[in-house]
């Protein structure tokens, strides 16, 4: 046994595939960059529920039950549910697997939460756990900055290095059989703490983890960067998109190449999202709504996907604590 | 493939060992009726951190720490650190995991995610992920209190059917290779919400998911509840485990004979915990203080843990939602 297993690099034996994917987004990023290409875009940010809670987890629900019905079935056929979300409890994940009615694992590593579920969802899938699982997150902006920031309705000024957390939820539907890209390699992070303090600047904060899991994809797997058509982190932002670079050129390894952040990917300049987007649906939204049409249409061949969670809480910061990060990594290949 | 998988149930092919528990509790867990098993107590609910949420974490970290020593090897063993706790973003299991250093999944299922670390830890290893990997859980009274109901300090008198939060924590070593009591199969739940709203009485809450998760095990693997020497449910208390026997009842099956709730198991009545004990903490002191040592010494051969969790977070409360719950199960043998 462990034949499959590196340090801490999981290679599939049998590499799951992507059959199908979904994404939904709120009005702004409707107007973004991506703006054509989500499944779905909101009206406002309530979209007809009384709360932006509920909003977030009828954004999720909607993006299982659709991918779950373009992977060829219905979803008697998902056997299993892995999400979660930003919200305390996972509130939106809980009520959404409430109503989709499947067996249901909760998972919470912040914005790094897309990467973590399909990683443990590809891991279902090859060692012959389940034939059909749904790996999904949500994220709200309204939602996430009363919870963590202050109340919206405080207008509190944000500094230019905050980012703007996603509106949207993204789905895929991972399966044993049939046609697709396919789940090749994952490696799961450490929790890396660079003692940052700053809850604004998120970006920084993660991005020693985003180049301790990269190094270690890359040690363990012995591969270079281009062995990569597009590596794409999560959400570190235009602050940490630099830094990472940095980081990893000390390291010895250039990533300029090929290297991008979903977090700079969602909103146009003049959107004025200030350091980029962040969220659980920053990667989810670019996966699931960009980089999933072009690895089924062989325009992308070889994806890495680094999720990146930024763990500290409003307590944790209250009680002066610095911001653990982590950041799990997905190679997806056609 | 998928031989391994009943409806809702893993069978695991090659059935992960227990290789060693450990279990950490505060001191009026102390004073209670499992008193005299655990590796560890604590003098006050702080045990010398600057808050309680530390001392949570502390504890975590101390159980996963301990539990990976006596499994004959180093922490640099663990290839995964599977954890999750009540906190907010989980607070408790993520500065546990900055301390630990290892790969790092984070887990939230409530007070079923002792349950769910097991479970999936189990796939880890059954399916050649990993050799080695820790499964474990926290929760802590008064972090929990002031997180969930109201300011310890404002004294708010509990209602009867309230369940008393346990300090404390608890961890599983699972491994591939060597001797010890082994997961033979896991039942994955589904979130089941039976309309109740009242936050106090979590045990009824719960109580139906459990119901779910307990029969379709049975069904899935064609036993009866007397296959198990035990079958525990996570924390229903005194009310939820009444409804339990009852609902089981409905449906056919009658577990009276064999059948005990670890929220009973905790203190004593003199100690007035009101309905029980509930939290993280109470499946797993009960699994690592308690049923560990009588797996190994094969007093008990056959158990039936079923984590169980009440998925509501103040803000669902607070918009009038409902509580859904969710419970998974752990059959482990000898």
């Amino acid at each position: 046994m462990n034949k499959k297993r590196g340090k801490q690099t999981i290679v599939y034996a049998t590499p799951p595939i992507l059959a199908a994917s979904a994404a939904i987004a709120g009005p702004m990023e409707g107007e973004g960059l991506l703006g054509g290409q989500f499944d779905r875009v909101l009206e406002d940010n309530l979209a007809g529920q009384d709360s932006w809670e509920k909003s977030e987890s009828m954004m999720l629900e909607w993006t299982v039950r659709t991918a779950a019905s373009r992977a060829g079935g219905t979803l008697q056929d998902i056997d299993c549910v892995l999400a979660g979300d930003l919200l305390n409890q996972l509130m939106s994940a809980h009520f959404a697997a409430r109503g989709l009615g499947r067996p249901f694992l909760g998972l919470y590593g912040a914005c790094s939460t897309m990467a973590e579920s399909l990683l443990l969802g590809a891991v279902l899938i090859d060692g012959g756990y389940a034939a059909k699982v749904a790996a999904a997150v949500s994220s709200h902006h309204d939602a996430a900055e009363r919870l963590y920031r202050f109340p919206t309705e405080q207008g509190v000024q944000r500094p230019p290095i905050a980012q703007w957390t996603v509106t949207g939820a993204g789905a895929v539907i991972l399966a044993g059989e049939g046609n697709g890209p396919k789940i090749t390699a994952a490696t799961i992070g450490k929790i890396i703490d660079a003692g940052l303090k700053d809850p604004n600047a998120m970006g920084p904060a993660m991005t020693p983890a985003a180049a301790d899991t990269l190094w270690q994809h890359l040690d363990d797997t012995g591969r270079t960067p281009d062995y990569y058509d597009i590596i794409l982190t999560g959400d570190l932002g235009q602050v940490g998109k630099t830094l990472l670079l940095q980081l990893m050129q000390e390291k010895g390894v250039d990533i300029a190449a090929n290297y991008e952040d979903c977090g700079l990917m969602i909103y146009r300049e003049d959107q004025d999202p200030h350091a980029g987007a962040s969220g659980c649906a920053s990667s989810a939204l670019v996966l699931c709504a960009h980089a999933f049409p072009l690895l089924v249409t062989g325009r992308l061949k070889r994806l890495l996907l680094i999720g990146t969670g930024s763990l500290h809480s409003p307590t944790s910061y209250q009680q002066k604590e610095s911001i653990p990060a982590i950041a799990h990594a997905v190679a997806i290949e056609t």
